[in-house]
């Protein structure tokens, strides 16, 4: 199933800027059985975890993040770029290759209560996750799981995840080129 | 069940900017109960429509866009800004209060035998979805339905749809304030 599904993934070389191998979810995500498959095998994966929210990483995360909040009945959280959201919010700024990004989350969205699952479409370098990770812990909630589709295991991101052994790290296609 | 739904939505003052009452999605969101009804009032509404692809506009749009895509058994599909799609796009610009925007889509994407599901949060004036249709329009699928999770009734964005007579044009809730 696994390797059915990686075949759906399209390489775009030089994209979106030259040497870079660019992974495309989008033929996955259009097809209605590798849609169906990529969340149920997901969501085998998390039951029994007890997740009460899913948060998906603006934008290509909300997609997955949301069928999966749906099929283990979970909330689902959007974290957005900066001043997207419109309620009150906690933000955490991050480096990229030239200059800052900020993401940020509505205050009322994560309790202490809460088992969240950290949502995004593809591990690369780690930054974003990194930054997601920082943010969600602001809210001190019961356990943190993490979840990729695609993790481009070559760049190491899983090893530049910050505290990496104290979380559940999960990808479902891997990539190492 | 829908007027529960309706509670569920934040309404922000002045948001994004004075006098404008701003519809906030993420505590219906949030909430699994009333995520799995939202998702669930959909599908009732679309199950026997055969449904093969559902078109979600960036990002709000990808939201319940994949919940729904899940439930129905149908592809999902990105509508998103310039330049963030990495594959051969087509693509229309729409006039904005300021300036212009350009929405795109993969050329491999609709097919004409799909019958699509054009969805977005939220209908205000119109803009967007009318580019939207635009777009869909050019791969001429065998049919368009399109979907909101929220109608501003009062802005009247249904009667601002070209050939709106022509498409089924559903909304799960509305506000005429």
């Amino acid at each position: 199933m696994k390797l059915h599904l990686k075949s759906k993934i399209r390489i775009i070389d030089d994209f979106p800027k030259k040497g870079i191998s660019y992974k495309d979810i989008t033929p996955l995500l259009s097809d209605n059985e590798s849609f169906q498959a990529t969340t149920d095998e997901l969501q085998k994966y998390y039951a029994n975890k007890g997740i009460t929210k899913i948060c998906g990483i603006e934008s290509r995360g909300f997609i997955i993040g949301s069928s999966l909040a749906y099929k283990l009945n979970a909330g689902f959280v959007p974290i957005r770029k900066q001043g997207k959201l419109p309620y009150s919010t906690t933000s955490v700024a991050y480096k990229l290759e030239y200059g800052t990004d900020v993401i940020e989350i509505h205050n009322d969205a994560i309790h202490n209560g809460d088992i969240v699952l950290l949502h995004d479409d593809l591990l690369a370098t780690g930054g974003t996750i990194n930054a997601a990770i920082e943010l969600i812990s602001k809210f001190n909630p019961q356990k943190i799981y993490i979840s990729f589709i695609v993790e481009l295991s070559h760049l190491n991101g899983r090893s530049r995840i910050t505290n990496n052994k104290t979380y559940n790290i999960h990808s479902l296609i891997k990539f190492d080129s």
